[in-house]
């Protein structure tokens, strides 16, 4: 068996990891929008349809930074897809830990959504950045697993680099942390704060970038 | 690293960011029919299933008008990705705030399917062109990001033929703004309004027709 | 600029159309499960919930024939698509006319199963066989599209071939026609007509698999 | 036509098979989320928003043994088509079978989470693992088919491991029902043998690894 055909066939089986993930990520990111509810004809009738929207603001927000994180998360599955290159079983079962993650973000978005404003809002952002610190937790899983095989990646990849990029990642789960805790001082603090992160991880960062060029480089 | 490679390995890039996307505006399209609700039995029963259906016109008219406007967003969508051949991390980001507007269309969907025909209609028709507007200008954004960076074209792109395009789209979130002011004439004017323009969008442009062609040449 | 390429460029473009297609028609077949709905707790109690299970025969049973009818549906498309090589924008618009009919079907679906057994249960499966129909026809509109410009085809392909497939396919409308006819004398004959020819029309039909041969030999 | 072109145009088509089964597998493992209802507001005013999420294990429960469930049949699903080269109509409408199963999956999955620790809980876990059972046997019918029909796989396939494949799969039926029969002892003992079988069927099978190397070799 030829080293090449063996790539090949492997770099197929990426293919339909990245396939079936794509289709995870778009559906739960779609599907928020089904928590965010039409008024009633009733309500709106008696205060009018635009205060009855404003009143929804929180919603709209949950929406928003449910979201960005989502989006955010597969751009960085996407840019660790451009270095991983070959797959195994735990690759597969750590992505599908991942997914996981991923598939139950509607249920706190909705938790956030509809406890905003209301006595146990603290209790619900507790629970939409917990989540999303474990979500942290499962991609650091998968990359790590992914960095330490050497096999998944290429063989040019330059692991000073890979060191340097699990640094910066493992700083998500205590980040997200932070973002917890904040809920105690203020709600919307704290969701501010897990919308600064969604920015903060999709700026390219530099590392990552000169990896995906190396890997290409092969 | 060759040009050849490295071409290679952006268009695979672009292969995922249009996976991702198809995917979205797949998922979007089709939730718009979760909106679209069977008459209770109670309903039914004092006036006659035929009736009780054709009371429901604004919610199979909101359904029709919404789904031919993601279709349309997704043809275009569709086209430009057969000019834009390399992305980076911009392009991810302002293809996301596009996404971002096409997930959140059932919302106004389902606010003109319920408040057609009631008191606060012109609010939910104004809600529903405006949102169609700030899609159209993500679009622009986009359009307009991925033609000042050259290099996210191919080489032997047409630049006049690009700015004679860029000067048609911008005129979408113009012609939506019309729409939406539409609604205080009529409701179903300002419906009728973004149902023509669906089919004012699809109607093949011979200048993006010509540009897709000259990309293909190459 | 080479023939070859050329064909590459387009046949890239349908290879967007099946993935677009194939997403609107997993996401339609799989959201029909929501409109089977969980007995309430409290209908349980009093009757068990094997009774109340059994009751809900009506709604298993317009899942299936709706599962069956979209899958179909699916096959069907995946056939044309082997044999359709090019694309145009007619096309995607015909093909947008498809999936629209497609992406509506859990409405009629969802009527049979609250409608069956019901007072109204004969328009319930009139507005089901007549969707049906519809999506013929729709179905038909882009086969006969596709086979007329025969640029769309492969230059090798048996045009006696095509027009007899074109024949067969067009009793397809007539049918569902006479299975929407079926509800007057009883609904289940209607409902057990649709499912028979979601059977006749996965049957392969020999004239369609020479032509997908004739095709591929090119 | 040579032999060359005819295996290119046919894998082509089982690569649409499983870019349609991926778009199923990952809509219905994300509508999972949509029965876990978010509390009302009211419930978490009497009792505190911690109390109320408490008593919601079985809901949480429920959608991950569900989640890995479907997750696990995808890892096994795409092992299969590792092996599986070509695609015929029986295959396309055995897969329909297979998928029609995994999208039902939701229905039988929300049963548990309403009715465990409620009376009639053993009702909704023999439902359950009777649903689980038949995909089961689904499985292994698609399996056995293409198996059998050796023109499915490649030439070079050592049809003694598929042998020993094919005896370790048929076990799964037999598994499910014994999960089932538990559920007359207690239901979360039930639910528990779910939990285990899937951590089984996706430990990677030595002979199937073996087997897919050897059709990667080709």
């Amino acid at each position: 068996m030829s080293s090449d055909s063996q790539r090949e066939a492997q770099e197929k089986e990426t293919g339909r990891i990245e396939a079936f993930s794509d289709g995870v990520f778009a559906i739960a990111i779609t599907l928020l929008i089904l928590d965010v509810k039409v008024p009633l004809l009733e309500e709106a009738e008696k205060a009018g349809l635009w205060t009855v929207l404003l009143e929804r603001a929180p919603n709209f927000l949950a929406f928003v930074v449910s979201f960005f994180f989502i989006l955010v998360m597969w751009i960085n599955h996407h840019r660790l897809f451009t270095v991983i290159r070959r797959s195994d079983n735990n690759l597969l079962l750590l992505n599908g830990l991942l997914l996981f993650g991923v598939t139950f973000v509607p249920f706190p978005a909705a938790l956030v959504a509809e406890y905003l404003n209301q006595p146990d809002q603290i209790v619900a952002l507790m629970v939409y950045n917990f989540w999303f610190f474990l979500i942290a937790i499962f991609f650091n899983a998968m990359w790590w697993y992914a960095s330490s095989q050497k096999r998944l990646f290429s063989a040019k990849t330059d692991y000073a680099l890979v060191k340097h990029i699990s640094r910066q990642y493992m700083g998500g789960p205590f980040l997200y942390f932070v973002a917890l805790i904040l809920a105690f001082i203020h709600p919307y603090l704290s969701l501010l704060a897990s919308f600064l992160l969604a920015v903060y991880f999709v700026i390219p960062n530099p590392s990552v970038q000169q990896l995906m060029d190396t890997q290409n480089e092969e």
